[in-house]
C-alpha cells in the first residue's frame, strides 16, 4: 500500500511513483501552486499540488492542517536553491497525482511547532502533543533503548519472567498503591514497588539470570523526576560476585548508549566509595560534570570564636566544609544573596563566604563578613586546604552534616550549571558515569529512633561485616552499588542475602521481630532454606535514562501518557469517582470528606 | 567463573576441567562412590565423587537433595552401557576434584519429580515447584515466544509504547480492579482491562505501528484458563485493511510457532464467517481437530408430533440439529447416559439419539427411543442430511439456539477428544488454526433489553453496514476477527472506527447517550476529530498461546506466580489485611462484613 514512510522518501526513489500516508503539517499556497508538508512518524516530505490536475487540486484546496491524507505522486528533485539539508527528504519533492482525504481535522487548539505550550495544555491535548516531532522522537528512542537492553541481556542468557502486579502490601519504604479484593472481603492487594522479592525467589528457583522491563508503583508526593507508575529495567543473576555483576551492567549501559544514540561512555566507569562521595560532594549521586569539591574543615573550626562554625564543628553529627569556586570573586553581592536564598531551601541558615583578592597577604587579602571571627590558624587552614587562588570565592557550610551536604551539595551543582560556571570552565559537558559503592547497610532514623536499611533489607553485608550488624550497625558496609550519571541515580543494586541466618540478623538489626518477619517475609525466609544460590542484581530507571539521552526537561516528556504532579491524567480524567455498586462489591465505602473550608 | 551451564556439558569438553554451579537433583551411593545428578536450568549432568579425594568426598557425603553447590572436575566419557541418550550430557560424566556447598537445604516437602502434587501444594511451595524441569521449560518457552514476537514486530516497524496501568474506570465489559487515590480523595483509578483506547490514541497520534506485551486485569470469577492478571500481546496499525492486518498477524503467529517450538502451522489459515461457525459447530471458536459437524434440522422438524423437536423448531430463536457420530452405534447405553448428563451442564434437558443399524431398511433399521415420534419425511431428512451410514450414531439437540449450540458444541468436542473419538479417526491431532470473521456488531441482551457490542464499541462496521446500526442492528456485520487454534481463541481484533460520526452512531445503538459518551469517552471522540487515521489491530493472549505450545494443563503452568481460582497467591498470602492508617490515607473504610452464618 504505502511505498515507504513519508519521512523516508529520498533521491533513491527519483522518478518513481510513490504512495504516502500522513498528516498535513503545513500547507502553503504559493504562486497558484499548493505545497503540503506531509508528516508521519519518520519525518516530513514536500508535496507539490499543481493546478494542472484539476480534480486533485480541488481536494488540495480543501485540505487543512492535521488532515490525514493519502497521496500518490512522482518523486522529483527540488529546484536548485530550495533543498533542505536538514531532513532526509530535503533533496526531493513529490509531484502529486492523486490526493485522498482519509479523515478531516477540526482546527487544532495550538500549532504543533509552538514551543511555549504550558504543560497543562500539552497533557490535556496529549494526542496532538504526541504528534509533535520531538515527542515522536522521544518515544521512538525509548523503544530503541528498551529493545537494545533486551538484545544485550538476551545474548547473555537473561530471561524475561513476568512477576505479579497484584501482590502483597509490605509497608516498608514508600507508600503502596492498594487494590481492594472483591473475592476476599476486607483484604487488599498492593501494586509492586519493585519486583525485588519475586526476582530473588526466581533466583532461588534456579532461573539463574532474570530481567524484566516492568512498571513499578509508589504512592509518594511527586517531584519533577517521579511518577506514580514508572518503569524499571529489573535484573538479577546468580553465582556472580559484586564486581562481576557491575561489569555486566556497566557494559550493558555503555552498549545501549552506543547503539541507541551513538554516544560512547567512558570505560571503565570510575568507582567511588559512598563515604568519599559524601566527603567530596555531599551527595551519593554526585554530578561529576561539575568541577567543584568540598573541603573538610570540621576539625579546623572547633576552637574558633565564630559560633556558627564552632557549634557544628563540636557537635556530634555536625560538619563544616568549604566550597572553593575558582574565579568566584567576580560574583556580585546580589548573586551571592541569591545563592544564600537558594541554600535556605535545603535548611541552611545562611551562607558564609570569603573572596580571595590576594592570597599572599593572608587575612588582609580577603574580603568577607566572617574573617574577623576566625583566628589565623583557621584562615590558614581554609586557604591551604582549599588551595584558593586570587580571584576565587570560598563558600562555607556549617550545620548538621545532612544540612551541609544537602545545601552545599546543591550549591555546588547550581554554580556548576550556571552561566558563570560554564563560562569559568567549572562544567565539563560530557557523560560522567560513576559507580558509587560501599554503601552503609543502615542509617539511623532519628524520628523513630531505630536503624533503617539504606538500600533494602535484603542487601548482603560485606564479607566480615556480618557481626557489625549487631555490635555497630552504623559501621556495617553493604555490598550495594548505585550507577550515577551526571548527577542522576540511574541504577541501584546489591548482592542479596542468600542465607536465612543472615537475613534474620538483618531483620533483628531493623527491629523487625521474628513474628513480624515471618508474617511479612515468611515466604522469603522459607525459600532461603532450600539451597538458595548466591545472587545479586540491579534495577535501572528507564524513564530517567531515556530522559537524559533525549535531553528532555522532564520524564513526562518520555512517557506517552504521564500523570501530573497531582497524580492525575488530564487526558482521560483519571482518577475519577466510581459507582456506589462498585464500592459495595469491593466491601469498602468512602470516608466522609470534610467540606472545603469557606 | 562457570565454564558453562550444567545441562550443557557435553563431549565437546572431553578431558577438560570444568566449573559448574547447580543443585543436587539426586545423590546415589553406589559401590563406595557417590554419584550426584547436578541440575541447573539447562539440564542435568552426572558428577562422580570418588573416595580417592578424601576432602572432597567428605563434603560429598554431607550433600543432600537441593543443596546448592559448586563443583570443579574433569569431563570424561561415561563407561560403556551407562550412557543416557535422552539428555545432552548423557555421553559424559564429570569426575569431581572440588566440591563446595554454597548453601545447604532442609529436606524439601516433596520430591521434585513427583507428578502427583496437588495444585495447592505446588502453589504454596511455588519456588520449589518452579525448580522442576517442566516448569523451567515452560517459563523459558514463554520467554522465547515473547522474544520471537518482539523480533517479528520490530522488523516490521512496530514500536513498543507503554500505556498507563493507573487509568480510568469505564464500567463496560468486565469488572474493573480499582485503586483508591490518596491525593484525590474519593476518586479511583482502574487497572486496565486492555490498552484498547490508548493504542487507538497512539494511532491518532501518528505512531503508525504499536505493540506492547502487557498485563491486563479483569476482576471476574475465575475459570481454568483465566487469571485476574493476564498478559496480552497488544498490536495496532494504521492505514491497513482488514485483510492486510490479518496477513501480518497470521504470519507472526506462524513464525513464532516455527522459531519457538519448531512447529509449522498451515498456510494460509482457513477463514470462516461467524455465521458458518455457529451453523456447523455451534461455536465461534470451533476445535477443527474434531471431525464432527452439526446438521441443521430446524426446518425438517416443524410438523413432527415429537414436541421436544417441534417446539424449538417452531419457536423464535429455537434450533434443532443433529450430530452424526461415525461408528457411534458401538456406544453402550451407559456411555450415552454419560453424554446425556454432560450436555445437562450446558442446559440441555435431554439428549435424543438414533443408532443406525441398517440405513437401507429405513425406520426398521434404526434403534432409538424417539423414532416412533418422527414421521417418515423427518427420518428421511435425518438420514439424508447427516449422510449417516450403518454403524453410526446420531445425537440431537433441540432447544433455544444458545442451549443447542453450547450443549451440542461441547458434546462434539467431548466425543472428538474421547478415546472413542481418537480410535475412530474423529480426532485429527494437528495444529488447526482458523480465522473466524464477519462477527455481528451487536447481540441482544435479553436481560437488560438492549443491544450490546459483540467485540467492543470501537469496532468498525463493514462498509455499507453503517445505516444498519440504526435500522437493523442485528444484521450489522463488523470488521472483527478472531484467531482460533484448536478450539481456543488465541487472538481477537478488528478494524476500529476512525470517524467521530460513526463512533457516535455506535454509542447511539448501544443506548449510550451523548452525555454519557462524552463523560466516559470524550477524549476518544475528541481525538477522532483531529484527522484520526484508518486503523485496526489485534490482541493475543500470551498465556494461552504458551499453554498450548507447552502442552500444559492450565495457564497457571506457564505463569511464574499465578493466583488460585479464589484469586489468592498461596506463596505470599496476597491479598491480605492492611493497616487502618493505610485505609485512612486512601479515604476509605471497610464495610461491616457479615459474620459467617453458624
Amino acid at each position: 500500500m504505502r511505498s515507504c514512510y513519508t519521512g523516508q522518501v529520498s533521491t533513491d526513489q527519483l522518478d518513481q511513483v510513490v504512495t504516502l500516508f500522513g498528516w498535513v503539517h503545513r500547507r502553503r499556497d504559493h504562486g497558484g501552486v499548493i505545497f503540503i508538508d506531509l508528516r508521519d512518524r519518520e519525518g516530513l516530505a514536500q508535496v507539490v499540488c499543481d493546478p494542472d490536475r484539476a480534480q486533485m487540486f480541488q481536494v488540495a484546496e480543501r485540505v487543512r492542517n492535521e488532515f490525514c491524507v493519502r497521496i500518490t505522486g512522482k518523486v522529483r528533485r527540488r529546484p536548485e536553491g530550495t533543498e533542505n539539508p536538514n531532513i532526509r527528504s530535503g533533496q526531493i519533492e513529490v509531484l502529486c497525482h492523486e490526493l485522498e482525504i482519509l479523515n478531516a481535522s477540526v482546527t487544532p487548539p495550538f500549532q504543533l511547532d509552538d514551543e511555549n505550550l504550558s504543560e497543562t495544555t500539552r497533557l490535556t491535548h496529549r494526542v496532538l502533543d504526541l504528534r509533535r516531532p520531538a515527542m515522536q522522537k522521544n518515544l521512538m528512542l525509548r523503544y530503541r533503548v528498551a529493545m537494545e537492553v533486551r538484545k544485550y541481556l538476551d545474548a547473555l542468557g537473561f530471561v524475561d519472567i513476568e512477576t505479579p502486579m497484584l501482590t502483597k502490601s509490605t509497608p516498608e519504604g514508600a507508600r503502596d498503591y492498594l487494590v481492594p479484593s472483591r473475592v476476599n472481603a476486607g483484604q487488599f492487594f498492593a501494586l509492586p514497588q519493585s519486583p525485588q522479592l519475586f526476582k530473588q525467589l526466581l533466583m532461588v528457583a534456579g532461573f539463574d539470570r532474570y530481567y524484566q522491563i516492568t512498571k513499578c508503583f509508589r504512592d509518594e508526593d511527586l517531584r519533577a523526576d517521579r511518577q506514580p507508575e514508572f518503569t524499571q529495567i529489573d535484573c538479577e543473576t546468580s553465582f556472580l560476585s559484586e564486581t562481576e555483576i557491575r561489569a555486566i551492567f556497566e557494559d550493558m549501559i555503555r552498549t545501549v548508549f552506543r547503539n541507541a544514540i551513538g554516544e560512547e561512555l567512558p570505560a571503565p566507569f570510575p568507582q567511588m566509595p559512598y563515604a568519599e562521595a559524601m566527603r567530596l560532594y555531599g551527595s551519593d549521586k554526585p554530578d561529576l560534570r561539575v568541577k567543584l569539591e568540598f573541603t573538610e574543615l570540621t576539625d579546623a573550626m572547633k576552637d574558633v570564636d565564630f559560633k556558627v562554625f564552632s557549634g557544628p564543628a563540636n557537635a556530634e553529627g555536625g560538619r563544616v566544609v568549604a566550597l572553593r569556586v575558582p574565579g568566584g570573586a567576580e560574583m556580585t553581592r546580589s548573586e551571592i544573596d541569591g545563592y544564600t536564598q537558594f541554600v535556605g531551601i535545603y535548611g541552611a541558615k545562611g551562607l558564609a563566604w570569603i573572596k580571595v583578592n590576594d592570597a599572599g597577604k593572608g587575612r588582609e587579602g580577603l574580603q568577607s563578613p566572617i574573617v574577623k571571627n576566625l583566628h589565623d590558624a583557621a584562615i590558614a587552614a581554609v586557604l591551604e586546604r582549599t588551595g584558593a587562588q586570587n580571584g576565587d570565592l570560598v563558600f562555607f557550610g556549617a550545620d548538621k552534616a545532612k544540612v551541609v551536604n544537602d545545601a552545599i551539595g546543591a550549591l555546588r551543582v547550581k554554580i556548576g550549571h550556571s552561566d558563570f560556571g560554564r563560562r569559568n570552565g567549572l562544567f565539563d559537558d560530557h557523560w560522567k558515569p560513576l559507580w558509587v559503592v560501599d554503601f552503609p547497610m543502615f542509617e539511623y532514623d532519628e524520628e523513630n529512633a531505630r536503624w533503617v536499611a539504606v538500600h533494602h533489607p535484603f542487601t548482603a553485608p560485606k564479607d566480615g561485616h556480618e557481626d557489625l550488624m549487631e555490635t555497630d550497625p552504623g559501621r556495617c558496609v553493604a555490598k550495594a552499588y548505585d550507577m550515577v550519571l551526571n548527577g542522576w541515580e540511574i541504577g541501584g543494586g546489591s548482592v542479596r542475602i542468600h542465607r536465612e541466618a543472615v537475613q534474620s540478623k538483618v531483620f533483628g538489626a531493623l527491629k523487625i521481630g521474628p513474628e513480624e518477619a515471618r508474617a511479612k517475609f515468611g515466604f522469603l525466609l522459607d525459600a532461603l532454606q532450600y539451597g538458595a544460590p548466591p545472587h545479586g542484581g540491579i534495577a535501572f530507571g528507564l524513564d530517567r535514562i531515556v530522559t537524559m539521552m533525549a535531553g528532555a526537561d522532564s520524564i513526562r516528556d518520555v512517557i506517552a501518557f504521564p500523570k501530573t504532579q497531582r497524580a492525575q491524567c488530564l487526558l482521560t480524567q483519571a482518577p475519577s469517582p466510581v459507582d456506589e455498586k462498585q464500592l459495595r462489591e469491593l466491601h469498602i465505602r468512602l470516608r466522609q470528606v470534610e467540606a472545603p473550608k469557606a
